[in-house]
C-alpha cells in the first residue's frame, strides 16, 4: 500500500499549526530566565534615567564656556560646588563656573555637559581644559534608555543576557515564561539496539539514534523531553505506550512505522489530520491529536523536525525569531523534483552554501557535515549554482 | 590621567591570545554533551553499512529485469527466497527471479536494486512490477555513510543533536570534551544597588546589571561562572576578591574599574598585558594575568565580552565556529572616526541590519533592540546605506 495522496508540504504545517495551542505561562526567577520565551510584555515602571546625568565622573560645565579652550591656551573655571555622591547639587553652573560631579549625578542646572575628569587640569578650585567639548557630551538624558510605561522587550521574545540585564534595571526580578511544553518521544522498532557490533550488523540490526538526538532538539526547542524508551514491534504495547504519553504529555513524537511497512502499526491509534506529505525526506510523517508519527530513520525524522515539531514547538510557546535565515550563494546544482518540498543539507560557511552530496535517510554523517539547510518547495526544479538562497542555520 | 597610548584591538587581542592556553578535558556520558566541545577528533571503529543492505522492505531485483515494466505491461519476476530479520540471504537473485528483503538486510548476491514491497503487486510467489528502478535504488552502500578509520567529527565541534545521534551510531557512549573553564565575576561600586527605586536614583545609585548578564554570556560560551558577588570601592577588599578568583578560577573578568577614576583601583592589582584599546564603546578594558579589567557600564562591558573574552573562551575550549558571520545590508549610514575599532549594535532581519541609534555605555535598550554586532575597524571611515557588510549574529 501506498500514501493515495501527499498532502502538500504548506497545507499539512497549517493543519497542524491550527491544532496546535499556546501553553500557560509560569514564573521564573530571572536566573532561570535564560533561553525560556517570554510570556507577557515587559512594561517599564521607571523612566532610566529618570533624570538627565552624568555619564562620567567629572565637571558638569556651560559647553559655549569651553569653545575657545586650546592645548596652547587653556580655559580656566572656577570649581564652585563638589557633589558628594548620592547627593543632588545645590548650586548653579553660571559662566565661568563648573560643579565636579560624579558618575550618575544628577546635571545641575546651568549645565549641559560633562567634561571627564581626566580631560582636565586641576589646581586647588580651578581647572583647565584644553580642548572644546560639545553641548549634551556625558549627558545620559532622562528616559534615554526607557520611558516609563513604555514595553521594554515583548511577549514572546527569547530571553537573552541583554535581556536579563534589562529586566534587572527595571527592578523585575521574576518574570512569567511560557511553561516548557512536555514532549513525548517514544521510539519503535525491533530492529534497533544500543549499539554497534558486527554481530548486530550482520543480523539486519540498526543502532537506535533517534533518542539522543530527539531530546536534545526538543529541548534546544523549548520543550522537556519525557523519554519512554525503545518498544518492539508490537501493536498492543506501541498502542498502550501512545496512550499513556498522549494523556501526560503536551506533544508526542513517535519514530517508526509511519510508512505501510508490514511491523508499521503506529499510525493506525491515531487519529490523523495528514499522512504522507510531500516533503523529501520525510514523506511518511503523519500528525493528529497531538501525535507526531515520524520515521525511524535520522534523517528523515532530523528533517520532520524541523519541518514540523520545531515549528509547533515555537507555536506553543509563542517564541518570535527562533530560526536564523540568511541569504548564501549556491555552490552547487541543486536540482529538485517538481511536486517534492525538499529539504537540501547545507554546509554554510563565509557567505556560501556547500550542498552535502550524500543522500539517504539513514546517512547520519550527512547531518553532522550541515550546519542548515535549503528548502525547495514543491513548485520549483531547484537552483543553480551561483544563486543566492535564502537558508536556514542549525 | 588619560591613557597615555591605546593599544589597537588586533594587537591587544593577539597578546590576549597568546596568553591564553586550552584546558585539558573530562569524558561526559553523551546524554551530557549536548554543547560542549569536542576534546578529540572521533575516529570509527565501523565501517557504516557494513556491506550493501536494504534501505526499504521489499524486492531485491536486477534492476535490468525491471528496465521493460510498465503499468499495463508488468514485469513478472518470482520470488525464491523470503530473508527472515537478522539472516543473511542463501540464494543468488538470477535474470527473472527476486528475493524479499527487510530493511537493514544484506543485499544478495546478483541484485543491484530493492523495489518498495508497496510499489508490486504480490500474487502467491509472484510479483508484478509497474515501473522500472534504477541500479542501485533502495540500497545503502557500504561506506556509504562512514568508513572504518574515518575522521568523523574533528575536534573543537560543538556538539549538536546531530552529532550525538552520530556517536551513539558509532557506539561511543562516552565522550573527552573540554571541561568549562571557571570564570570569576567580581562586580565592583559602592554606587550599586540591587534594585531601582526613585530614592536610588536621587542618591545617583545605578542598579547592578552586569553579573545577570555575565554568568549567562560565561555559560553561553562554554564557560562556567563562578559569582564574587559585588565588591564596593574599597581597595582591600577589591584585591583580597581579585586574589582569591585568580587561585580559584582560569579566567576572572572584573568590572568597574578600568579606568582612572578616583575609585578605580581593580587595575592595580595585576600586571596588565595592555590597558585601554581602541575598541568603542568599552576603550578601558584591562587584561593580565587571566584577569579582565571591564568596565562598569552594561554596554562597555557587553561590548568588551564579544571582542575578548568570548574569543578567550572559545580558545581555552578549542571550539571552532563559535560565531555566525552573516552579510547584511545596511538600512543606515554608519560613520565611524578612524582610529577607533566600532562595535556596532544593529538589528539584523531577512537580509538587512537596521543600526540601532541609541547611544551610551548605560542604555541598556539599545543591546536590548539588537541581535547583531558590525565591526568598523580603526583604519575605515565606516559605511554607508545600502552596502553589504559582515555582521555578527549575538
Amino acid at each position: 500500500m501506498e500514501f493515495k495522496k501527499l498532502t502538500p508540504y504548506k497545507e499539512a504545517l497549517k493543519a497542524l499549526l491550527e491544532d496546535i495551542d499556546e501553553v500557560e505561562g509560569e514564573v521564573v526567577p530571572l536566573e532561570k530566565a535564560i533561553g525560556r520565551v517570554l510570556a507577557e510584555d515587559i512594561v517599564s515602571r521607571f523612566t532610566v534615567p529618570p533624570f538627565d546625568r552624568s555619564a562620567v565622573d567629572g565637571y558638569a560645565v556651560r559647553a559655549e564656556d569651553t569653545f575657545q579652550a586650546r592645548e596652547y591656551s587653556p580655559v580656566e573655571l572656577e570649581v564652585v560646588e563638589e557633589i558628594p555622591a548620592g547627593e543632588a547639587p545645590k548650586k548653579e553652573v553660571t559662566p565661568g563656573k563648573a560643579i565636579k560631579v560624579l558618575t550618575g549625578a544628577k546635571i545641575p542646572k546651568g549645565a549641559n555637559a560633562v567634561i571627564m575628569q581626566e580631560m582636565v587640569k586641576r589646581e586647588g578650585n580651578k581647572i583647565y581644559i584644553l580642548r572644546p567639548v560639545a553641548p549634551g557630551q556625558n549627558i545620559a538624558f532622562a528616559g534615554e534608555d526607557v520611558k516609563k510605561g513604555e514595553v521594554v522587550i515583548k511577549k514572546g521574545q527569547i530571553l537573552r543576557p541583554q535581556d536579563l540585564a534589562m529586566l534587572k534595571a527595571l527592578g523585575i526580578k521574576k518574570v512569567k515564561v511560557k511553561r516548557k511544553p512536555k514532549v513525548g518521544i517514544i521510539i519503535t522498532g525491533s530492529e534497533l539496539v544500543d549499539e554497534p557490533s558486527e554481530e548486530a550488523f550482520e543480523g539486519g540490526k540498526i543502532v537506535e539514534t533517534n533518542s539522543i538526538m530527539l531530546i536534545s532538539l526538543v529541548e534546544r526547542y523549548f520543550g522537556e523531553p519525557v523519554f519512554y524508551g525503545v518498544v518492539p514491534d508490537n501493536e498492543e504495547e506501541i498502542k498502550e505506550t501512545i496512550e499513556r504519553a498522549k494523556k501526560e504529555c503536551d506533544l508526542v513524537l513517535v519514530t517508526g512505522g509511519s510508512a505501510f511497512g508490514d511491523k508499521d502499526y503506529a499510525h493506525k491509534f491515531v487519529d490523523l489530520k495528514f499522512h504522507g506529505t510531500t516533503i523529501k525526506p520525510g514523506r511518511p510523517i503523519g500528525y493528529g491529536e497531538k501525535v507526531f508519527i515520524m520515521s525511524g530513520y535520522p534523517v528523515a525524522v532530523f528533517t520532520q523536525f524541523h519541518l514540523f515539531v520545531k515549528h509547533a514547538l515555537a507555536k506553543m510557546v509563542g517564541a518570535r525569531d527562533y530560526e536564523v535565515k540568511i541569504k548564501a550563494v549556491l555552490e552547487d546544482d541543486v536540482p529538485s523534483q517538481l511536486g517534492r518540498h525538499e529539504f537540501v543539507k547545507v554546509h554554510y560557511s563565509n557567505g556560501k552554501a556547500r550542498v552535502i552530496k550524500k543522500r539517504g535517510s539513514g546517512i547520519i554523517s550527512s547531518l553532522v557535515e550541515s550546519n542548515a539547510y535549503l528548502e525547495v518547495p514543491e513548485d520549483s526544479e531547484g537552483y543553480r549554482r551561483g544563486e543566492e538562497v535564502w537558508i536556514t542555520l542549525y
